[in-house]
């Protein structure tokens, strides 16, 4: 199977360039009646978009969506739905420099050995433009997910050095080595908290830390690293599957699958290798309904999964990603005449992607999260969707 | 697609429960004529095998591998080749404790959601003895990446708080903030190295420590986490695809998708979240040969895939393994008929999986490498694949 | 992907070799709670025994299905269903003779140039021992599919020049040039009937011309086609895909892998394109419940499906086999040396396999439907499967 | 997996409805560097165009394709290839009276039971016009098949009552009851005889029967099936799966998903269900070059294909297409509130789809063939490959 195409029940396959006409995605396998409201979609992508505040780039794109196929007054049909934006600032001239170039950490040189040649031109299908084929699928996930109670949200956790202080709900001790949302029954954070920070992190304290920070890393030609946290709510007990395809793993392949990224931990991932299960193992507690299906954890180490299958405790997870490639200072490479040359970018670059990655993550989250429900188990499936209109 | 199936070209499928007569794997893909020893797989198997050191839980398994399909006269035929190895062990009754038992941390609550019922005989497919299919394929797979050139490794790399110490190549100073892989061009250490260690540590002073730190753990009825890096050397530039199934997204599946494991990272992973494009980019260098496919880079932060491509340095990552769940401490939990209890586990139990799980590593990092070969471009794959005996 | 799997949501796999030491199917996707009786497994496996009429061949199999993964305690796990028939009449020297062989019509020669060598032992993955792979794997499907009210017969309906006539029923007017399927809404036969029969064509004056025509081809040491009906009836209106996955192409799929098919047709098929549309469009007809989601048509040229759907109506179809290449007469052939030779096969051989077909064509039609039914939308699956039982 | 992509290693996904703003379809999967000329895919679409002659409905459509990504100076990029053409005669309003109507032998009832509410104009996805996504998919295929000498003809071979006759080359008896095309080396027609003649029936006196027929069909408001036949010339030996994937098998479902097919023979089809083995097992020739992989077949009864894999003969089949259900005199019905209604459609119709239908039929053979040959073993495949450009 070729590689654009990802998900198994709910299927995107996403198609064009940074430099191409469009940007687009089809999406397969939406239940027929599920009513789609193409201004959402476009409050996703807005998010995603470069030059909405000082810490990002400048590039001015419009990035209207357009629906291409499969919805008929104003609902999903069951057919294909396809969804572009057409590409406006394309300016081809501005990348002539870089067809024989090799930059650092970039994608330039093993797409060129994996294809034989390659579109040079603002990184072809590399460039982190793509990602908005997936903040349009994943809109629509979400919508799914949203009637059947699911909610996806993401944040930035840190930028470089410097990271949030999740708030620990009263009562609960704080035990083991991780940041504190193990102890969260709800999202630490609503949406408008995280958007109200130009970098989308819901700290104000921390958020003003990462600002200055970014500053300074922009006036040294340098860009900076940082993590998302992605968090699912709502998420129902049995979801996902024991062996391959569980739904950690699905995730992580999901979120690794996003430029820049480098790592990926489930709850308190990394920090669990360093202890004991006396640390990290989540005691049960009965729920209040009484029903074993309905039992809770003390903690939330785990993350909500248990053996791949979802527990009902929300979902979270952390994202790594790496500094951007792209820095004016100047740095050793070779061209693809294998002479060595200095490179040295010019203009404006971007020297934090992390804020404008937080609906990127929240889409590929979602978008995970459908597949697997629309693969559930038919008599579970049907007490969830019952709440999507039909005629 | 139901889930108990990897990968597009080099196809495995999984099946047998820890207390049922088998566990299998059927592989599917493989090319034809590949001449394939099953005392080697047999070796594979029993790295896996529990009861090997004290350090390790005393079940005895024979696993002896045996083949039922797709082999003739010593080689592969190009039909799927099907691999059993017999539970000879399984004690159904020993287990029935467990019937309405939801322990902490494990599948026993999630499976019964997922599913309605549950075989509850030593966590059924949620066992880690499923592993053992794992290794089978694996075993194939690295028999075919052995033909083009390609090696897989694996070690622990640590065991609590205890971490072994990467030794720098000389003539390369240490940048960023990560433990050393990066400076290596070779892998650092030989499978000898690696065996010659009870804990399959490479470095005698932290296995010594981990051996110790292990026995103050079980002597507690607690258990330990750790992680296992993985290396893969010989790896041909340009494998992998730009978008979805990025190798290094593959990768991470394959390996979220091994229990226990709740954390992965590519080269410097986390670390280069928290640095700065000056501290992580690789720099490149012209190679000896002066052909741009053999560029190198300086450093490999990067783990050996740019852009979802390989790009001919060394591939590593990090594994993260949670403590296992079973301990011999008492617990507090909930049974399925929502009963407070208090659980306490009796008997031997493993303290610490890690060691064994790096076979396991070292198993689905090559198949997922030999599923991205065998669906690589034609003309690239014929000149690694030319050394498979044909008639 | 590789070729022995079936199936996107009720997923078969087959492995073995006519003489290797199993034929075996792994079923992935059956839902979780559904009992199964391996001794109906293996009443139709023995439907599909060579040797049980004097006018098939009588090698003697025993063909005992074993279960190795999958079920506990009488029901599926929602694990994968691993089922073997152990090889026991294998004589590999029996083939020696054929290594160098290529009989025309077999599939030797275009093996040996897929793959570079071969198994030459009865055919290797090309025998149609495989088809009992497919045969376990229909009985799991029609055991699903009873749950939902769904059955599935097959019979013969010609054999070389003799065809059975379909009794019509009374009151329904006789029109186009079909053989009458396409006036019933209940399938015309029962399954008694068809059993009754040596060929398993449920009408005896045409079985008893086949019979005897049959004794006359073997006596040339010649061999004869023939057609199959298969025949669903209970298929819910709904059922389907309206574009590549239509209902009938999977099924044309399915029907077209089976060694020796070389023709498929839709109720009236061929005979409609002969025709207009005047002839064959099937008039809608109110249903006796007034509900337009019951609505039945006079007539059933369509076969039960509308535009890659099922609609309500019995699907039918007809399967073509061509005459057994093995033949004992003399013929002319090359060798792997490229000379000229003469082939004449010795002993017993099969005259005519379309009555052993017949459990394959029931097998692989439960397949697709199963295929079809676990990928509906949820909101109509739960009705149907509430009758299967869980706990 | 949804059902609106088809092959598994070039994969095409669809989208799009009738009287949307587009149909479209997405390629994954081309090898980097194949060069294609969108002038050749604008002619084959234009083939496929109603309105060409009397002989079809007049709708006026331009359709001119558009390529939204996966070209870079005139080349494929291995990036998936997005083509559109844009729908310019869509009047939804044309369709009102369609809403609550069941056509006899249409998609209306069973779209509405598989998804609960439909987009009633223009038959939504169940429209003919969907195979513009096919066409312009298949000239794609063909372009990267005529690179390896591989080129897919097809052609009308019956219209209701009228079939051509073949020309039996001189020299080659003609054995069985077959239409003659088994003894055939070479493509018996040209491109250009097809297109000459208005049916795309290359026999001139045939076609000039038909098109009577045609007239007079469509006089009385009534419409007439036929046959297509498709042909591939220059097909490696070697090509398919020997199991679930058979060539012939991935055929027959690309075929039986076209709109208004009922009927797949692949060779001498039905026929060999009548016949002897001694009627129609080609016998085995040395070929000049006395290479065995070389070896031909006297007749080529099978089609080309031997157990599921090409045997270097030409691959032929026949496909069977009812007759359009659209027509204009009355025909009994129920809307869907389940009152009895009498349906009269007006206007003009179209009373024979096959001559329209030969350029999809080349379009899915291309497509199935294509998929085989980029799934083929890499050692084979580099060979035919070589004739593709790179830098």
């Amino acid at each position: 199977m070729p590689g654009n195409s990802f998900g198994r029940n709910f299927r995107i396959t996403s198609f064009g360039e940074s430099h191409g006409p469009v940007i687009g995605v089809v999406v397969d396998g939406i239940p027929a009646g599920l009513t789609l409201d193409l201004n959402k979609i476009q409050a996703h992508l807005d998010r995603r978009r470069p030059g909405q505040s000082r810490m990002t780039t400048a590039r001015s794109e419009e990035d209207r969506v357009q629906c291409l196929s499969g919805m008929f007054e104003g609902r999903c049909t069951g057919a294909p739905l396809a969804l572009v934006i057409p590409n406006r600032d394309a300016k081809p001239e501005d990348y002539e420099h870089l067809r024989e170039q090799i930059r650092p950490s970039h994608a330039d040189f093993t797409v060129m050995a994996r294809y034989g040649f390659r579109d040079h031109r603002g990184g072809g299908r590399s460039s982190a433009r793509e990602t908005a084929a997936r903040v349009m699928a994943g809109a629509v996930a979400a919508t799914l997910l949203e009637c059947i109670g699911v909610h996806c949200y993401a944040w930035v956790h840190s930028v470089g050095p410097h990271a949030l202080t999740v708030p620990l709900p009263s009562g609960r001790p704080s035990r083991g080595t991780t940041s504190g949302y193990e102890h969260h029954r709800l999202c630490p954070f609503t949406l408008e908290q995280i958007e109200a920070s130009p970098l989308r992190c819901p700290d104000p304290y921390a958020s003003s830390l990462m600002e200055a920070y970014i500053d300074e890393v922009r006036s040294a030609g340098d860009s900076t690293g940082g993590t998302v946290v992605g968090w699912c709510q709502g998420l129902p007990t049995g979801l996902g599957e024991p062996v391959y395809d569980r739904l950690e793993a699905d995730l992580a392949k999901s979120i690794l699958s996003i430029n820049a990224v480098k790592a990926f931990e489930l709850g308190s991932g990394f920090a669990m290798s360093e202890g004991r299960a006396s640390d990290f193992n989540d005691a049960i507690i009965a729920a209040d309904t009484k029903e074993w299906s309905s039992v809770e954890t003390m903690t939330n180490h785990s993350g909500g999964i248990q053996g791949g299958i979802s527990n009902g405790q929300p979902l979270w997870f952390k994202a790594g990603f790496k500094a951007t490639a792209t820095v004016t200072f100047p740095q050793q490479s070779v061209d693809f005449h294998s002479k060595p040359v200095t490179l040295q970018a010019h203009g404006r670059h971007d020297p934090c992607v992390v804020p404008r990655a937080v609906p990127v993550v929240e889409a590929m989250m979602a978008v995970v999260i459908a597949d697997h429900v629309l693969g559930w188990p038919a008599a579970q499936i049907s007490v969830l969707l019952k709440s999507i209109a039909r005629p």
